[in-house]
C-alpha cells in the first residue's frame, strides 16, 4: 500500500509562507492508489456505522472524500465555492471561509436539501492549517442541525492553530500525516511512518 | 448497476436557459455507486492500453475522472480554475474557457511538469454543452504536445454545438446520456436506456 508520508518526503516541495506543494500526487495530479490507501486509513479510524454522509469542500477534498464514500457506500457532498445559477440564496446554508494563504474570503455553500438534522457527517479535507475551511463546514452542519462525527485530514500542519481550534470545538480530528515544521525547505513530521496498513 | 438516465429522469430538474440541475447525485451531492457505473461505462468504450492519464477540470469532473483513473490504475490530472501561489506563470500551460451559462471567462491551467509529449490523455467531464471546457483542455494538450485519445462525457446536451465542435476537431466523443431537448421542463433523450451494463 502507498504511504502518504513517503510520497511527501519524495515529492513534496516547501515554498515560502509555510506552503507545502504536493500537487504531483494529491491536489492537481492525483495518484488513485494513494487516495485509496488514504480512504482505507480513514475507514480504519472512524466508526462507519453512525455516519450518513461524507462532506468536503471543492476541489482538493473531493478525491479522498469520494474514495471513502465509495468504500462505505454512502453519499459524498462537497461545498461549493461559487454559487451555481440553479441555487437561490434562501435554498443554501453558507459560511465565510478565510484563507490565510491567499488572504481572501470565500463563501462556501451547501444546498439545504442535502443536509438535515437526520445527518451525522464525517468531514474530510486534504490540508488542515488554520482550520478555517473545516470550521466553515462545521458552521453549516450546525445551521442544518446535523451532527459532526469527526474530521479526517490528509496532511496536518501541526505547527499551525487548526487542530487546537477544532479540538476546542469538541471535534475528533484524525490526520494521516502530521507535519511538525517546514523550516528552510525541510519537512519534519511529528511521528515517523505512522500509516495504517504499513 | 445504477443507470444515469434513470437518475436524470427521477431527480433532474430543468431551469431556464437550458440548465439541467443534477446536483443530488452528480455535481454537488455525489452517489459513488453511480460514479462507479459511469467509470465502467467509459472503460468499456475507450481502449485503456494507449492512455497514460485521465484529464479533467475542477470541480465537477473530478469524481468520474478519479473513478476511471482508479479502475485503470493510471494518474488523474485536473486543470485548475485559479492559479495556486506555488505555480508561476511560465510553469503552466493555460487556456481561456468561456462559460455561456455564467457568461464569464475563466483561465484554466495545468502544471507543465504533468503533461508532456509522451502523454496520450483521455478527457472526462460531467457536461458537454458548447464544448468550451473540453476545447480548453485540448488546447493545453496541444501546447504540451500530448495526444488526445478521446473525450468521455456524462451528460451531453446534444441540442447544443459542443459535439459538432469536438468532432470537427477530429475528436472521438463518447457520451453516456445524450439529451435531445429540455423543453418546458421536460427532459427528452436521443436514445432510451443506453447504458453499459443494463
Amino acid at each position: 500500500m502507498k504511504n502518504l508520508q513517503t510520497m511527501i518526503k519524495e515529492q513534496g516541495q516547501v515554498f515560502p509562507g509555510n506552503v507545502l506543494k504536493v500537487d504531483s500526487f494529491l491536489n492537481h495530479q492525483i495518484d488513485p492508489e494513494l487516495i485509496k490507501a488514504i480512504a482505507l486509513d480513514f475507514a480504519a479510524y472512524f466508526n462507519r456505522s453512525s455516519i450518513t454522509k461524507i462532506v468536503t469542500i471543492e476541489a482538493s477534498g473531493i478525491a479522498p472524500a469520494l474514495m471513502l464514500a465509495s468504500h462505505w457506500g454512502i453519499p459524498m457532498l462537497f461545498a461549493k465555492k461559487s454559487q451555481p445559477s440553479t441555487l437561490k440564496n434562501d435554498h443554501v446554508y453558507h459560511s465565510p471561509v478565510y484563507s490565510y494563504t491567499k488572504q481572501t474570503e470565500t463563501r462556501i455553500s451547501i444546498d439545504k436539501a442535502y443536509l438535515t438534522s437526520q445527518d451525522r457527517i464525517l468531514i474530510i479535507d486534504d490540508f488542515l492549517a488554520q482550520g478555517q475551511a473545516v470550521l466553515g463546514l462545521v458552521d453549516i452542519a450546525k445551521q442544518a442541525g446535523a451532527q459532526v462525527a469527526g474530521v479526517g485530514i490528509c496532511i496536518e500542519k501541526s505547527f499551525q492553530a487548526g487542530r487546537n481550534r477544532l479540538e476546542a470545538a469538541g471535534l475528533d480530528v484524525y490526520s494521516i500525516c502530521r507535519i511538525a515544521a517546514l523550516d528552510q525547505g525541510k519537512i519534519s513530521f511529528l511521528e515517523e511512518d505512522k500509516f495504517c496498513g504499513q
